[in-house]
């Protein structure tokens, strides 16, 4: 039974796994420890905390899960890379942004039918036909996400002919004259598949970010509806909202 | 080694599982199957498809590692509860847009000193004293997030001696004038740690969405500082971005 929202559950303190994963969080956060540091080990946490193997075991448990850790049996735990950070727009411009080197890798691009859901964001009948481009991204060589971008076949006519290792977005502009000025998403946490864990040179069940997107121009025409995955051990998102709607 | 930008790896077919994972989820959201509908179990998905049992059962873990159903052996496997659509705003208010009830059960409500994270944000020194509430948050009784919310004291004397219970935007409007009018935030992935998973009533290794969050007035003074924490089975993200910044 979930406690009701009118009786207060006053807590006591937090666990100790969680002050310990805090402490060594903030520690990698505030003095800015350089990536692929090692951490103090279970035994070294133990000691130094007063506390069991397996609660130290757990404080690096969390920060591994978070992202902020990992591990390399029997070497022990590292610091992880700093993970990007990336605002909803031009996955190329955001890695820029971070002053890395962005690259694509095409998995497939080819025809295909609009499926419901493409067809809804880009205002085309169900099987209406489309140009269905799939690209491993990733920054200074490094995989991070797998994008699958849908566009009308109407508004990019002899898209797949052209190289598409660089910015589709930049493509459509000189291209097409189509400019993206606006960017909608949804966000989810999945753990991802098999497929893209393989894909992302990732450990099976890696963490990721689901996002299905849409890119407008400055008409509010949708021009490419898209479903993305990001490692979420290499990425996560800022956003902005005026909250006053 | 991954494979170069310049190189496109061409590939064949989408596999068998990811195929058939495409169908059940579209049947879920074309079909709007209602939650808790019982879907094809492995043997009918295997006998179905034409594949084996493992390829089925891959299928399913792929749907349920996204939240679109869940599993309750030996009943079988069932379509989940639509997730929330949050945008970055409030809590209340947006639970209450999706039609349901929005409740906060307080866990604990203290005055601490500000860490670093949190001063920088809400320009104090480090160790300024901070209310910090630490709240549960539910729609219709159902848990979602755990939040914790950083207030300075000194915008918001008394604070801990009101009822936290409901909106703290509203209360922050009502009390001290203070109007949030913007919000930022981070989005990661997480898998939640064992004490988040017990308050939210959620099995451990619960994928999650962890925010780091700022609320801005009219001024663009920050108002609050948080950190929550989603499960990723109840809630997903809806943002907007201009990107011609």
């Amino acid at each position: 039974m979930p406690p009701t929202a009118s009786s207060p559950t006053p807590r006591g303190s937090v666990p100790r796994y969680a002050e310990i994963a805090a402490d060594l969080r903030r520690r990698i956060v505030e003095e800015d420890l350089a990536p692929h540091t090692l951490v103090p080990s279970e035994r070294e946490l133990s000691e130094l905390h007063g506390v069991s193997r397996m609660t130290a075991r757990h404080a690096l448990t969390v920060l591994a899960n978070e992202g902020y850790v990992y591990r390399r049996t029997p070497r022990g735990t590292f610091v992880a890379e700093q993970r990007h950070v990336f605002r909803i727009g031009s996955f190329s411009r955001e890695v820029e942004r971070g002053g890395k080197t962005p690259a694509a890798v095409v998995l497939s691009a080819q025809v295909g039918e609009a499926d419901a859901a493409a067809a809804t964001a880009l205002g085309l009948v169900p099987g209406a036909p489309v140009h269905v481009v799939r690209r491993r991204r990733s920054a200074d060589a490094e995989a991070i996400a797998l994008e699958t971008s849908v566009f009308p076949v109407a508004l990019t006519p002899h898209l797949l002919e052209a190289d598409l290792t660089g910015s589709l977005w930049e493509l459509l502009a000189a291209t097409y004259g189509v400019v993206v000025t606006t960017a909608r998403a949804t966000l989810a946490s999945v753990v991802l598949d098999d497929e893209s864990c393989r894909l992302l040179d990732a450990v099976a069940a890696t963490p990721g970010t689901r996002l299905e997107r849409s890119a407008y121009d400055a008409d509010g025409r949708c021009v490419e509806f898209a479903r993305d995955v990001y490692r979420s051990d290499r990425a996560v998102f800022e956003v902005e909202a005026d909250v006053t709607r």
